[in-house]
């Protein structure tokens, strides 16, 4: 198998820690520029203990210049903050490289609604047109031939991926969908911070960012393109003491009360029957976030409440593998013409 | 300060444990009677060593027997499960001692309502017109001279309370009400269970028990007890892996769209301002678990989302202490002559 | 009974937010004061939501002024580090009010000890010898004629009282003591500071410090004066991941292997019968740290190795109630003329 | 590749859970059996939904069989308890099938000591000369020509390889070794009980099994070996609300006071320098269960505390990979001819 030299520009950050450990494991991606500022000059078995003896360790991490990336790799993975992509995608997609972005600088056509939840305007609006969004399970051809993909943001996955097939076979009203989700503290970032310390966190639940989470737009766009309008919806988020995980629990109301779970569990595993990460659960059994831990897996529950009218989709997924950097990864598989699964097998730690 | 005696019968459970703390700290009320088949013989510091050194340690755990709580006991606290609470509820009270039930037993009016949902025959219809439901905000007269007393579920507690002001001020439709509840573990009982264990629960979340949850009909009844008409709701429960609190994420459609979260506000504060446990946040504020730990208070957060024409509230509570013990304890008081807050006014740890 | 005016100065830290919590909770002492720099002007209740509705809460946060502290309060609760608390006892002592200072800063008789374990000079020496230092099953007299009391350190506490009594039956060698301590995370601070975020020290377990930990001297100082003689150990600290609680497992060699865990525990239970708070455990049972949280207990359990020739003496105790705030408060009691115990008898939830 | 057949028994336990989790990603061993008298009947992804579009998710449970056993496997793995293992392996080893036994049942050389410490007789103590103890490092060349592997222990992997290099190397009194090691829930096993429920677990710490925990012969019976004459030491062990890691934190007396931290670091990074799994961390830095998490390997830190002449070694491995199933899934490789570390090398999520 040929070697594929790839970089990652943002290392200190949950994704970039994430994707060292699958990089680690992947049979031909070679990772060999690292880049953080704050941390230049160290190997990255240094500033990561976990990775000493694995593929990675000995890359010494260096400051980003886009000339060196674009000599050194074929690939970039941008895990740095919405705003700061944009500034970097420009010069390495001219010098020729292919890039993968993490933040939500690439994920929004409109550039108007980019302006409207990220407070600030887009300085390239003009790559929204070439950037793909990099959801497998619905573009995975058009990822194959991109040069830049948008990461998904880690709620949306989980969101889409578990309404898609309930909008697709029409059981649902399109208004009035309201996602109750929940996430690990790893989707809340590294950075220093009094309310992410272990004492703050543990034993504690709380919501947080309602009713304006940035993630709204990115899943109503998705939603809007799967069905041909204008989908609205209540999306809120709350932080779990845990590392990982997402949960989101999506409230819809069926157009059809008399729709049986036996007639929605049915359509669910017609559409997903083929698909290798996206797990239609057994009538009955509802999805934890530990089985899809370190996983590309996106686990489907389904609940006919008939008394309420209501079909209620439970979606899990591992924010930081499924929601992030397994996603990131299997993009670039397809960029550079892999197997989407490829480096991406292996089962983590269930308990 | 007379003293008062007290009993308990079923002290394994964590409702159970945590009425023994409770109480060790009371200034009036006396354990004198701890029942329980599996530990009887033992004294209660040896089975609970938190409790040595404090009082109640040297109660004998003994086998209930109602002629002999009678005799020792002005009122007894039963912390078993529903079913076995109605066979003991009748010959206490027969032998003219105050019960407060913590099971589901006496919570629903409706003896139908009670078989659909437990799947058992009442066998003490009679009693469900003399029990009172131990919510002190809205029935405390009632509760001061009540002989039983059904105290209320822990997920009923926060859901009602957190409602209650919203529907008074006529704010919202009272169909399509969407509740998603999550609890402590505590909540799952102290049974010995796989999926309770430290490993299975640790880094992990789950729904469960949808859309069949029992609590339903005791929320549903109190809530068309409040506006005078039937509601309908949807409610969902969550596993948290946290020892305590129950955090309820309550979706509601405004009547109004155009209400504003300043006229929802004031007229929670309104409603709540003069009860000593109900703190309605401020505007922007949400409630986290660890702030009501251990204590009665139930803190309140409100949303408006203007985009999809919704209030949003957030209560939490602690599920044993509010939810469970020292609601009973409340109860317990009033029935007895006390202040309603006497021994609960101890701040527990935060963090 | 009178009322005692007091103040606090530091609020952010653990100690601090612990502290509010039990004066909330003193049936005499009045917290009138609470200073905090990068605080100052909100009211206390808005910087911790859990105090609303309590005694404390309308406190509004100052910038400390030894002047005004000495104008508002009676005894003045320093919670600010090591260095900071030297610079602002000396004032305050001077104006006539009574001192608990929460630092290692009067801890150490010996300015030279504190000069090479601290890496600063100690500024004002001389009040060394007016410091008391605040473990009252050992100093109570003392600490009731005090104006300045040095609060112990966490896990001297739990070393101390562990290791006391079997120095005073002479059943153990004073060299080659070691001592293997673990601490839950809010004994690590609570700065901002990515080692001690939730997603690094959940599910992780780790040593740090070793083999320098400040705390060393401090028992070393301690347990010389129990016996007479110097004793040097080796003490050594881990992180636990849990919010509270200190576990010292103590290692000892017995001084004639003969020796039976009946006379040990015999010789335990005998020095500590009239303890209130040191709680000799049955023979057989180890201590936990949830059945000591947020109270003043100390836990003992004691093992005979008759393989090894050992005595292993377990102690726990709560690092914030026993350890910081809560041993705090009993000295204020007791430089009050209040008992020892006042406003420190209620129990937190064990699970 | 040829592809390997093997087979489970107990698949209901941590190890057995951890075990099909890494055969899912074994490049040619193929889980053919799995057995359980509970579960019989099940598909193994019914039992574990983690596993379904794995690998091993469609075989059926069954009963333990040692034809059938012979007829499909090449190797067994035994992951069952101690008692029931010596049963099993007898029949399987005459049928010509290669055994990998995770019990005590094969680990200790001689049968009385066994007797003493697991207080039950052995019942093939002729096979005790056939077992090999089963750490690669130790014993590569004897476990790729065994029929019968003993694994070891959990505690034991950590504190041998902790151990090691300083006893060849000479460095430390072989008297007076004390063991103070810590250990995930995952260890304590997932049958149901309430000392292991998630809030008995969650927030505390304890010791447990001292002084007399079953670990302790194995470990000596190793030492001894390395040394050539008899080492006795003190092992004590704790509890950690973690789900996996240990943590042995080893403290020994310096054979020469003026011994250096330079010369113990030079003398184990030559020791471990051609280990791809044991890893020496650079002096100052100190092993975290987190980053051996899910992984073979083994990270040893090293203290020199020249106030007190010791030597203290910590040594972190995950005690469900590296000290159960990974480990046996590496003699298993070499008892089948393959490479030690095959289907053992991604890396599992570190935070």
């Amino acid at each position: 198998m040929k070697t594929i030299n790839v970089g990652l520009v943002g290392i200190t950050g949950y994704a970039g820690m994430e994707l060292t450990r699958l990089l680690a494991g992947h049979p031909c991606m070679r990772l060999c520029m690292a880049c953080s500022r704050a941390e230049a000059g160290k190997r990255l078995g240094e500033y990561y203990p976990f990775l000493n003896h694995m593929p990675g360790a000995d890359v010494v991490i260096s400051v980003f210049d886009p000339q060196e990336a674009a000599r050194q790799c074929e690939l970039v993975f941008l895990a740095v903050p919405a705003g700061t992509a944009m500034d970097m995608a420009d010069p390495l997609l001219r010098a020729g490289v292919k890039v993968v972005d993490f933040s939500a600088d690439f994920r929004l056509r409109d550039p108007d609604i980019y302006a409207q939840w990220y407070k600030r305007d887009h300085i390239c609006p003009e790559l929204l047109h070439k950037a793909v969004y990099g959801l497998p399970e619905r573009y995975a051809d058009a990822i194959a031939k991109a040069q830049l993909v948008a990461n998904p943001g880690c709620y949306p996955t989980s969101v889409i991926l578990g309404l898609a097939a309930a909008l697709k076979h029409d059981f649902i009203q399109t208004i009035d969908i309201v996602v109750d989700a929940k996430s690990g503290a790893t989707g809340a970032g590294r950075k220093a911070s009094v309310p992410t310390l272990f004492c703050e966190v543990s034993d504690n639940f709380r919501a947080y960012g309602l009713p304006t989470h940035r993630h709204t737009p990115e899943i109503e766009q998705e939603l809007s393109s799967l069905v041909g309008h204008d989908v609205l919806l209540s999306f809120n988020t709350h932080l779990l003491p845990t590392n990982r995980g997402i949960l989101s629990t999506i409230y819809t109301k069926l157009k059809h009360p008399e729709t049986t779970l036996d007639e929605v569990h049915a359509a669910y595993v017609s559409t997903w029957n083929n698909s290798q990460w996206v797990r239609v659960l057994p009538k009955g059994a509802l999805p934890e976030t530990r089985f899809v831990r370190g996983s590309m897996f996106c686990d489907i529950g389904l609940v006919v409440d008939s008394r309420t009218g209501r079909l209620i989709i439970l979606s899990a997924i591992d924010n930081l593998c499924r929601g992030a950097s397994g996603q990131a990864l299997a993009n670039a598989n397809l960029m550079c013409g892999l197997s989407v699964e490829t480096g991406l097998t292996a089962l983590a730690p269930l308990a």
